[in-house]
Parts: structure tokens; C-alpha cells; sequence
């Protein structure tokens, strides 16, 4: 039949229980944050559901389709609870959870009046932040040092003394602060005895985003990238994250244009159904879209979105259908939108000889609706992983992200469904199942495949 | 590595060689028909490219990804060259294919007179047609007959006339023809013999279509099913491919907004966005919106084109998620559009906490440069099940269906992705390849993969 | 200059005064209504604004372009003040306009709760209606008598009573009730005697609004007519209007389609642009989108909707431009949409030598919004009208209407800004004023105007 | 009744004939230039039609509306037949129109080769560029010559060469040149004598497009301006084209985008709908889009386009509905779509209560098959104009124009609907005829209108 049982015995693990509290640290207090934590609250009361959100609500199959089972990915695999989730976080102003969350007017008043009490208890600590790397941004809730290196030391402090207070038994950390300028990869980043120099040295290769993940790793704190910074997919914090035994992910939430755009290209790409161009603008009205007014912050996110295409189409592959693809994103900082945000996208294709189509897709979304259940999946992932022994780059958490990273010497995947398959493929291996392939000819071809194929006896 | 070697060994076919000529039947010589073969002969000549048939254009990775080959679908199992295909089919009017293709307005005039004594050779045999089944056509080629078994039978000496003239080695016939009023199954289709018997006394049962896939399947050639018509789909004729040792794919082309529609749902599912509703309309100006204007053949369509949400969705285990989907497809005839076909879709979805979104699609398609290559891929594919001794129902040729078949104990597969991985994972197999599971956690997991991921030494 | 003053002398009228209250009677309490009461209440506290009326809001130019004064409407002419006017009406079901407008969801419940007093005291009386002439609904509160005649006597003394207990001045109605099914005109129609007659028999061509209508003019109450029903623009109830000296308009509020498409429809025909097709589809989900959810109140609506294109295009004279336009209106009951409308029209165009163009409007409306403020205009540009003197056919309110009513002999007028200045120029005129034609060639080719031009001494 | 017997016997003007030919000239023989020569040659032989022209093909009612007569415009006022149109142009490139317009792709070779000799007999004569001023092109067909006065005369040269050469009566110059970098008026541009002192001077701030204005001026030669370039509106030329008594319009053809904004917007304002923002995107291929892919260029194409929201709204009279409009114009060089335009339109609106709206457009429109019958009309217009007498700003004109020009103590009119009505208003003084101002009440107020109101005898 089409699933065997397990093919990779060598990788199932024995995973700890996820027993006491998981703390979640997340730099960057804005929008998504607090809509996470304020969502996280009102599922735990009951009040709403975690829709988004893989851990909470998806299914895998498990056994074969004549006789499936499909269990909750939850069940399959040992999650925290979200009864057992504690929060924190640093931001450059001092307002707390519930201040911030009514000032980004994601959820209505009602929603958040009802969980007051928990946000109002989030209070950001002082943020690691310059102006030099988010060029639109600033604020006065910040640390002071005279080091790089000093600031990341307060950071771990901050985690230790979370950890100490708050009583939990893990930690996981999910960026959610801005879009940083653009930085190209330079030799500071490519080891960690150079990182650590530059630290001390206050070498401006390195951004608030990446002290961040130094303590994060030192402290043996799983670290997930939800912006584009050149942060986590260095080769010095890579390598640590190996040493330290540390999972790692990124980068960049994949929520709304960038989500669909891996899931039709893969379609115009089964189809073989070639392409000339595909034009996609954004527009946005909240502090994020303020940020990637900026053209430092811009072009970062910007080459985020760019590589999305041509991973998928191949066309080295594929000259002939996708080897002249004229790809532009444009992001629009456009006020009256608010924290929704409106993609379109025009999409220039051809089929059977030629002939020219075309496909416009409007998508009226809302960002923090979108990236909150990413970052609670990672965070929940990440701890699982922790907990599974498993260190370094997680690709298998690739469907998460616009710029997934993978071993340097593999091409990262981007196509929203094979990511959806190693992610679940990823969990019947840890536990010992057989993995699906979908091939489905044994159900034909076998024995017995006539007379169930008739309905017969 | 991701992939093992082949998993299934017993599966593993001898395919024999495909040599000598093809003979493609097409019964309905319309639009979808003559672009198909003015394509096929345009290609030959160097003129244009095969663009969007899997068959002509498609690689498959074969191997691990690091260090993987990727070859074309139609290097890897043997398929016809389309030098060798001869056409053959039939129709109501007496035009030939030339006639008819400048008529329908698909392709340039100027594309056609490269091409037109090929097309002025393909004359329709007399069709079999009875009005009541289509209600808004009408024509004066057809055969008469005092019964439905009369008429099949002279199908038959048509196909072994096409056989002996053309000097063919094998034939496979493609349903390219209109959509029948809507019908459900009854006494008649569920065995072979009721099926016959019904031939003989006329049952009001059978209609055209069922006459053309009975004809087939007797003279053993595989068939495919182009339309939503309830035909190849009847326990009568899936029992009989099975006996004659025939190949059968069903059903209804899935082309423009159903494509996409099974391209989008499968990506809100995998990110367990929630959905309320999906407006569909659909506006096209050609003989099949003419037809589709009927409210007889309009209902056969939209049962086909709604199967597909519940299919993919699952609401039996998301009651939460889509337990509501308010599902509603119209289709509108707009002679302005011509053969270009233009579909609107609003798709209502939600996400954390329940709060909405929307996506809306616009698609500027064409129907018969869409289906082409579908019934081009479907005849070659179709002629190599039989070469490979595949017979009955083909469930991995899904992915060109709007209304895919299968195993009655099993759900029919409409995600485009799984039944793109179907599709290529059954042609390994058959080739003895190893199968893709895109899990990928050995690459990471395994002895060397730290030396690996670090590009180190 | 441009206007000369009054050109229209023998139309300048002696207005009387606005003073004392007007009662305002709404058919039919449902979204529309409850929206337009809840508006006023709201207004009149300060607690929102009357965005969408005219009546409210808009300002006029009076004299020159040199040295223009722009008024508000109800500055240049005495209209009734807000705070002045009471609210009653009838309706199947007996709830308050409180419990309507929580459960018809077009304002949230905390703005209602603003107004809950008010709303909570208008309580609709029982209704004259009979399912035959709207197939979806059925309600308890009606009223019963042995013939329409006394169905309508029962209507009047509704209105005198409230009369008296409100102590209104003047009393208006304005039709919000359900689109009935489709009816053409017969002899019945024809004569107010025919009518009364029929009204005494229980002739089935007389529907519940005709006879709503007919209590109206009855009882000296100006009429407007919010639906596309057969109503105030019969024969017998147009003459009876003028014999009683009551104002009467008509019909089908022009609100989301309707109106871009008397937007666009001019511009395109400005420009010279032709058209071979409009292709228009409305989803909508509440009772309005239910009732034309029925063959025979969609046809109504049908009807109503498609004659906008041919009086503003004038195909008579355009033949090579308008003379083939295919013209498709399609309204699809979409429960997920509430009393949110959207609308997508397709526009094919062509220009110059022939060349095609599309234009696709994508309406996210909101039907009650729309329509609420032009419920209330009507209501009190009636009471102006009826003080004015006027009675009668009232075209100058055209540009309310999808249907509006002119003289048999006149063309009706769609064009939106042809309607406009129709409506701002009667208000001119009435009191007096310059009307405006835009010419403008005397600021340039009069004595001064190089000066002028030039800025010069 | 509605209209009056000449309300501006003052202005009727004793026109000229049309005899002879027309001598029309265009800087900038590019895309459109050559879609507007072949179009007339086209529809000379009768094998196209002038859509999109009012000169060729609107009518104009004439009279009552019980009576109306539904004239031509060429038939109202006498223009010049398009037989009698002689072309000429300047260039950057030496290719003649027939080459220009095959590599434009704007018609099909097919209709292009219809009109072939014709089109190979317009050679342009070498342009006055320089790149400064529009730094995306360069070519090599230009004039020299020590100062901008010398290659003003050179210009006029050219023009007087022509006319003998062609023996034309009467000559028209209309710009379909390229958008220059943004200029804002300086001193230079303030008199006449200024500009000739800074023409001998090769001042900086006289661009290329002025110096075709200026030759045009001191040939008599009326002048239109298809560009967004400040050229013809500098109060120099305004002043200079006054003494010549030449007759000038401008600037920048409306055609897509803005048109329908012009349509759309006036539409938002007669309903009261409040606009908080208005989101405009355009994706373009062709040289224009290369062209406004330079900063500059785009600078003074984006003025040109943001003025009009402005204008039309008038927020000082509407705080509360326009006092916030966030307004973004982008546009973006998109190679795929060629000469092909598409704008999407993102129009945030609100109604009653404040409760918002949205309002989407996408226009699928060709650039060039918009502007060439604006460019047509243009130059039959400034014939008649100055066959009638007419000198300096021709503001009935700003019907064409994105930026119209008007006295500087008036506010330019934007909307579309108002210059129309201007513009047919016009024609209608010229000759005599009463002016329309749709206002309509006598039909019904005077003695007669019940009677005719009633169809009665």
C-alpha cells in the first residue's frame, strides 16, 4: 500500500514529555506579538478559536487510506499546552500588551477587554535598538552599553531572570520586530570567534536582530526569524546553534501575498504553464508598512520576496517557460488600510502554444491575523524540536517562512505544499510512522484491487 | 536520504516500446479537438511549443537532492513521439477540422493556414447524437439506427476502418465532446449485461456518450472522458475495461477556474484558514457556454465543478473550519468573450480568532488552449497504461480531472498537489525509481549532515 | 458670465416654511428603515454624521466662477430639520426597529445601544401583504379585510391616527419594503376608476404595494418608491397623484451597481468608447438578496436593472458603438456576504478602429448604507416639493432611482450627472437663482477676459 | 422649456469654412503619433471606424426634449474632413511611420500593411532634444545649433517648408513627445520677452517641448499639449500665444487611469460618499512606461495626475468627506504588457455614519488606442477654434486633459461630465444655438405639462 512502515528508523527519537511552562520571548511587542498573546488568552478562556494554526487544529492521516486515521498533529506528537505558555518580550516603547494592543486596533476592544488583565501583566523590557538599522522607527524604552557584547549580556540576563521568575522549564524566542536596513553577508558574520570580536568591537555588521539571536543561542533558547533581517541564516550564529545544540529557523512569516504566491506558482508550475511576469503591490497602513516605506528596509524585505519564484519555477529547468520572467514587488505604505493589508497581483502566463492568459488575484488580508498562529506554531515547534534533540537549521519548518533556509549545499524549498509534506512527513518520522507519498498505484495493482475496486466481496 | 530504493518491486512493468503510430479518437470535433491537433502539427513543424502538457515539457527530480538528475517525464517512461500521432474523429457538422478551427476563433488564422492541409484532412465520421441529451444543439451529420447497439456497433467499424486505413498500431480515444443533461446512475449501469441489454431496447439511460465509451472499451482502446458526463464513470463500464483488459480516466477536463480552485483550497487547508464561502462565476462566449446555458447540462457541470471543495476541505473532521462553506458556482453564457473564458472568484476565508478575509481571483483563461494539452497528455498517458498492462481505472492520472475516479472504498483525490506527486511518484514506480517523500530530516539528521549544512570540511 | 440670472421666472415659487414636525412612514421595516432611524437618532445627538445625503451635506455654487458662493442645499432652500421628524411604519413581523436592527447587523450593537430608546419606540403596525407577490417571505403580522378596498382604508387610518398621536405637520412615505414579483401593466392600471374598482373586487394585478401607494395619495401623503414594484408609476395612480396635488417619485433606489454603472456608463459614452458587453453579478446575503433569490421578484429587479444601459448609451444613434451591447445582470443570494453587497461588473469597451478594452469594477458596498440616506432626501425633498406647490411625476429626483419616471412622452434621464444637475438646477430655480450650463466661453471672449486670464491690471 | 434661444448672442462666431487641407503635426512620432496616422488612413479607405473620436462620431441634441435633434458635431460646427489631413512630424529616430508603428505593436501588421505607402511617406524631421530633459531616451536624428533661439527657428523652418510642400491651408501642432524631467515655473517663464532673452541664452529652464511651443506660436500654428511638461502653460506663452491670437490647450491627454477617476470621482461626489484614500497603480511596457521609469520624468507625470482628486472633491468646501484623502499615484515600467496599460484602483470610500466601502477598478486599456482619437480631436478642435476666431487658453477644451489649463483667476474643472457639457455648450454658443442646462422643471410646471405628462388629449 502506499505507506510503508517506517523507512527511517535511524530518526525516531525518544521526545521528552513537554512537562511545566514554556516561556516565549518576543523581541518586538508590536502588532503580532500581542495579537498572539492576546489569541493565546482567549483560547485558553474559550472565547475564540486558534484557526491559523497547524498545532492547534491540523490532522494528519496515519495508516493507509483504506483504513486512515487522522489525528491531530497535536496528539501525533508531544505539544505544550497553551494553558502552559508564559510571555514576555522587549520593545522600544514601555506601553504594555494591552496598551499596545488597542493602539494596532487589530482586535476590537470588546476582545481584548476580556484578557485585559493578562496583557496588562506583559510588560516589554528595555529593547536593544539603534535607528541606523530601521531608519523610520525610534523610541525611548531602551538598553544602554557600552558594548555590543554588553547588550547581549543584558539580554541573557533579561532571559535568566524571566526564566527565575516566571518558573518555567523552557524557553523559546520568536522575532517580531521591524524590518532591519538591507546587509549582505560580510566576514564578521562567518564565524562566531569573529562574531563574538565584533561584538566587543561594535562592528556595525551587526544589527539589534542578530544580538538578539547571540543570546538567544547562548543561552540555549530556540530562536525563530519572522523578519528578513540577516540575523539567524549567518554561517557564525548557524555554526553556534550547533554547538550550543540549539534548533534554529527562518526567515520572514510567510502570511499573505508571498503564502499565495507559493501556492499558485506551484500550480502554473504542475501545469507547465509558462510565465512572462507576474506584478505584485501591496498595500498597508500600519507601523510595518511605515517601516518598509524606507528603501533600506524595503529593498531587505524586497529580495525576501523576490527569491520565492525562482526557486519554485526552475529556470535553469525550464528555459523555455520561465526563463524570462519579468518578477516586481512593490510594498505601498497607504494609511487608510490600517493593520489590514491589501495584496494584488497580476499574473502573465501562457499555455498551448503560446497563448497568452492572465490571473489577477486581490487579497484582502490582515497581517497580524495571519502571522500570529505562524509565530505560536514555531515557538510550539521549536520547543519540540529542542525537545526531540534536534539542533541547527529546522528546514522541515520551511512552509513557515518566505526565505526558508536550508544546508548550504541544498536549494531551500519553497513550494508551499512539498513544505506542507516534509513538515508532516517530518512528524511521522519522529514518531515511527510510515511516511505518505502519495503514489496510490498498490491500491490498483495489488491482489486484491479488482474486487475492491468493484465494491465486491 | 529522502528517497529509498523502489519501495515497491512488485510494481515495477516491463512497458512495451511505442512503436509505430497512435491513433487519437475524438468524438465531438470542436474547439478543445482541432486546437489539439493543429498544435500537435504546428509542433512538429518547429512552428510552436508543446507548453502546458506534462508529457512534452515536464522533468521529474530522480535521485537525492544533492545531487539530483532531472529528467523529462517523457525520457523516463516511453511515450509516443507526437510524430506519430494520426487523428480521427467525429462530429454533427460534416466540416473538417480547418473549417472548424477558423470558425472557432481559438487560433490565428495565420497560425492555422501553416498547418491546414493537415487540418483539411481530418473529417468527422457521422456522429452519434440525440438532442434530448443536449438541448441546445443541434446538426445534420449523424448515424441512424433502429437501436443504441446498432449505433455502437458502427462506431466500432468506424474505429477498425481508422485502423486498417491509417495503418495504426494502437488507438485511445478522448471525449472532447458537449455535456450532457445531468443523469443518475440506475439499473442499467451497474452490470455489463443490464448495460447491453439496455443497448438493445434503447434504454433512455445510455446516452451518446456511454455509446462512444462502450465502442472503445470493445474495441480495446483506452478512454478518456473530457466532459462531466456520467459515462466511463458507471459500474457497467469500470467492470468491463476491467474484463477487456482496458485502461479508463474520468472525468471532465479540469482546466481554468476549477484548476485554480484546486490549487488555492488545498493551500487555506494547509494553513487551516477557515472558509464561509466561495462564489464562483464563470462568463464564456463559445458553444460549450452555449450548451452550459441549458439548465439540463448546466446541472451535469455544476455537480462536477462543486465536488471539489468538500473533497479537499474535509469538513467531516473541520466541522470548525469548513462544517459552513457556503459553496455556490454559476456559469454564465457571454457571447462577448468568445472562447476566451474569464472566471471571478470570491473566496470568503478566516483566520486566528475567527477574524474574516478575503481573497478574490480573477482569470482571464482560455478554455481550449487550457484543455489541449490535457487531452493530449491523457491520450499518451492513457497508451502507455496499456503498454504498461494497466487496465480499469488509471485514479493517477487524477490531476487532469475536474471529477477524478477512483476505487469506490476510497475518496476520490482533488488537490492538484497530491495528485501532481500521485502522477510523477506512480511513474517511478513503474520504472523501478525511488518514490519522493520531500521529508528531508535525514539530510539533517544523518552522520555527516552538521559537515554538510556547515559546507564545511 | 456663465449663468444668467433667472431664466425660469414663472418657476420660482413661494415656499412655505418647514416648521412644525414631519412624520416620515416606511413600508416595510426592515435594514433599510431601522438603518435610515437609527442614522437620525444618531445624528442627532452628535454621535455620527449624515454622510451620503445631500439634503445634509451638499453645497451648490450660486453666481459667478469669479466670486462663487457655495451653499448647503438646505441653506438655498427651507428643508426639514433633522430633529423634526418622527418615524412610523409597517411590517410582517412585530418586532421594535431595536430588535430589527440588532438582527439585520448592519450597525454594530454598540451604536445602536446609543439609540436604543428611540429605536425600541417605533413599533411597526400590521401589514397589507400576501405571499403570492413575495415568494420567500411569510410573516404573522398583518392585517386581514375582506377586500384591498378596506385593506386600504385600514392603511389610511394608520396614518391619520398616528396624525394625531404624533402631532405631526406633514407626513411622508417612502417605500422600504420587498421586491414583489414581476408584473406588467394591464387595464386595471390604467384609470384611477379602473383601480378603485379593482380594488373593491380584489384584482390579483393589484399588489400590497400599489396599495400602499394608494393610501398615500389618499390621505395627501407624498409617495416615494424605494423597490422596482409596478406601483407609483401606473397610469391610475400618476393622474390620481395629480388630481389630489400630491407629489409622487419613482423608482428602485439607485444605491451600489446600479449607480457606478449610471457612473461609468456616461463617461464611456463622453469618450465615444463602444461596448459589446456588460456583464454584472451582485452577492448579497440578507432578506433583500433572499426574496431575489425567487425567479419572480429577481425578474422584477432584472428589469429595472438592464434599462440603464440603453437610455444612457442611446443605441439608436450609436448602432456602430451601442447597437450589439450584450447586457447580463445576475444577483446570487451569498448568505457569507450579510447585508454587505459586492458587486462585479465586467465592461468589455472597445476604441479607436475597433480595438478591445476591459474595464472590471469590483463593488465591496453595503446595501443599507447606501440605501438609508436616500430614503431620507426623498423624504424630505417630497416635504419641499409638496410645500413648493408641485404634485406629480417629481423627475428632478431621478437621480435617486434605477427606474426614475418622467413624462409618458419624455425619455426617462440615467446619466447620474445629467440627473444631478437636473435635481441641483430645479433647486435653482425654485428659489430664483442662476441656473448653471458650464459653458463658460464668456470668461475668456468677453471684454476683460485677457486681463483676467493674464492676472494683469 | 429647457433650453432658451441664445442666451450668448455675443459669442455666436461667423467660422470660417474648412476648406482646403489640414496640416497636422506632430513632435514625437512614436507610438501614438503613428497609431493616429494610420487610424485615419485606415478609416479614409473605409476599413476602420474613428471610436473614441467626437469629432467623427458624437452627436449633440439640439432643441427640446420633446422635440430633440440629435446632430453630428462635425455637422453643428465645421470641421475640417479627415481626407484633408496632411501628417508631419519630428523625431529622435529617422524611421519613417510605417517602421515606427510595426515596432510599436499597437496595430497588427496586418492592418498596419493596409496603410503602408501612406504611412512610409512620413518621414520625421530631425527633433530639438536633449537628454537632460528626458533621461531614459537618447537617439540620434536631432538638430544642432549654437542656441535653443536657433533651434526655435529651425523648427519654424521646418513648418514653413511644409506648408509649401504640401500646399496645406492651415496647420495644427499637437505634442506626443515624451514626459520631461519636472520643471517648476521660474522667471524665465514669466514674459515673453524673459523666454526670448533665455531662448538666446540657452537658459537651462527652457526645455525641448517649450521650444516646439514657442516655434508653434510664432508660426500661427495652434498648439496642443499631450504631455504633462510645463511648456504651454507658462504664463509666457499663454501671454505670446494671446498677442499671436493663437489658439492653445493643454496638458497631458486623459486617457486611462485618470479618465475613469474623473469619471469615478465626480460620481463619489454627487452621492456625498466620504474618500478616505485612493490607491492608483499602473503597470506599462512600452517606451512611455520606460520613460516614467526615471524619477524625474515620473515626478511631473505623478503632479499631473495627483492634481485632480483635489480639484474635483473641492475639500475645503467638504472637511469632513474630503478633507483626508490619502491619494498615491504609482507607476510602473512592466515590459510584459507592452503598449498594453493596466490600472488598478483601490477607493476607499465611506456613507451614512461613516461606515466604510471600497470600490476596486482594474483597467485592461491600450495607451495608445486611447490617445490617438484625443490627439485627432484636439487638432480638429484648435482648427475650429481658430477658424472661429478664438486665441490663447481654450478651456472648453479641458475635456482631453489630465492638467487642464484655465484663467489664473479660475480654478481648472476637472470633471469629466462638467467639461463635456463645456465643451458641447460651447459648440452649441458658437453657432447660436440654445444651451442645455438639464434642469427640466417646465416640462411639468408649465400649462400644458399635465396634460403631456399624462399622454391625454
Amino acid at each position: 500500500m502506499s505507506e510503508k512502515s517506517s523507512l527511517y528508523p535511524e530518526l525516531i527519537r525518544a521526545i521528552k514529555p513537554a512537562t511545566g511552562t514554556l516561556g516565549v520571548l518576543l523581541p518586538g511587542l508590536g502588532a503580532v506579538a500581542t495579537t498572539l498573546i492576546a489569541g493565546v488568552h482567549l483560547i485558553n478562556k474559550g472565547l475564540a478559536q486558534p484557526h491559523g494554526s497547524l498545532t492547534q487544529m491540523q490532522r494528519m492521516r496515519l495508516g493507509k487510506r483504506t483504513n486512515p486515521r487522522f489525528a491531530l498533529i497535536k496528539e501525533v506528537v508531544p505539544l505544550t499546552n497553551l494553558n502552559d505558555l508564559v510571555f514576555g518580550g522587549w520593545d522600544i516603547f514601555p506601553e504594555n500588551a494591552y496598551q499596545i494592543a488597542c493602539h494596532a486596533g487589530v482586535l476590537s476592544r470588546e476582545l481584548l477587554d476580556q484578557v485585559k488583565d493578562q496583557l496588562e501583566s506583559v510588560r516589554p523590557w528595555p529593547a536593544v535598538f539603534e535607528q541606523a538599522y530601521v531608519r523610520r522607527l525610534s523610541g525611548p524604552h531602551l538598553k544602554a552599553g557600552p558594548t555590543k557584547k554588553h547588550l547581549a549580556d543584558m539580554l541573557i540576563e533579561d532571559i535568566e531572570a524571566f526564566r527565575r521568575r516566571e518558573g518555567v522549564q523552557r524557553v523559546v524566542m520568536v522575532w517580531c520586530g521591524s524590518t532591519e536596513v538591507f546587509m549582505q553577508p560580510s566576514p564578521v558574520h562567518e564565524t562566531i570567534e569573529a562574531f563574538e570580536a565584533g561584538l566587543k568591537a561594535n562592528a556595525p555588521e551587526i544589527s539589534p536582530c542578530m544580538i538578539y539571536t547571540y543570546a538567544a543561542i547562548s543561552a540555549g533558547v530556540p530562536f525563530a526569524n519572522g523578519s528578513p533581517n540577516l540575523a539567524v541564516d549567518i554561517p557564525a550564529l548557524v555554526e553556534y546553534a550547533h554547538k550550543r545544540h540549539v534548533p534554529i529557523a527562518g526567515k520572514d512569516f510567510k502570511t499573505g501575498q508571498t503564502f499565495l504566491k507559493t501556492v499558485v506558482a506551484p500550480g502554473l508550475k504542475a501545469k507547465m504553464l509558462g510565465l512572462t511576469g507576474w506584478f505584485s503591490t501591496n498595500i498597508l497602513g500600519n507601523r510595518d508598512g511605515e517601516v518598509l516605506d524606507d528603501q533600506g528596509s524595503f529593498r531587505t524585505k524586497e529580495v525576501s520576496k523576490s527569491s520565492v519564484l525562482g526557486a519554485i519555477l526552475q529556470p535553469e529547468l525550464y528555459p523555455d517557460l520561465y526563463g524570462k520572467v519579468f518578477h516586481k514587488v512593490r510594498i505601498e505604505y497607504y494609511p487608510p488600510r490600517g493593520d489590514a493589508k491589501e495584496g494584488w497581483d497580476n499574473i502573465d502566463i501562457f499555455g498551448w502554444l503560446g497563448q497568452p492568459m492572465q490571473i489577477k488575484i486581490n487579497f484582502l488580508c490582515r497581517d497580524s491575523i495571519l502571522a500570529a498562529p505562524v509565530a505560536l506554531d514555531l515557538a510550539l515547534f521549536l520547543d519540540l524540536a529542542q525537545r526531540a534533540g534536534l539542533s541547527g537549521i529546522q528546514e522541515w519548518l520551511s512552509f513557515y517562512f518566505k526565505s526558508p533556509m536550508a544546508r548550504v549545499d541544498l536549494q531551500p524549498e519553497h513550494d508551499l505544499f512539498i513544505q506542507h509534506l516534509k513538515l508532516t512527513n517530518t512528524l511521522r518520522i519522529l514518531v515511527g510512522e510510515e511516511v505518505l507519498d502519495h503514489s496510490g498505484l498498490d491500491y490498483y495493482e495489488s491482489g486484491d484491487a479488482y474486487r475492491a475496486g468493484m465494491g465486491g466481496a
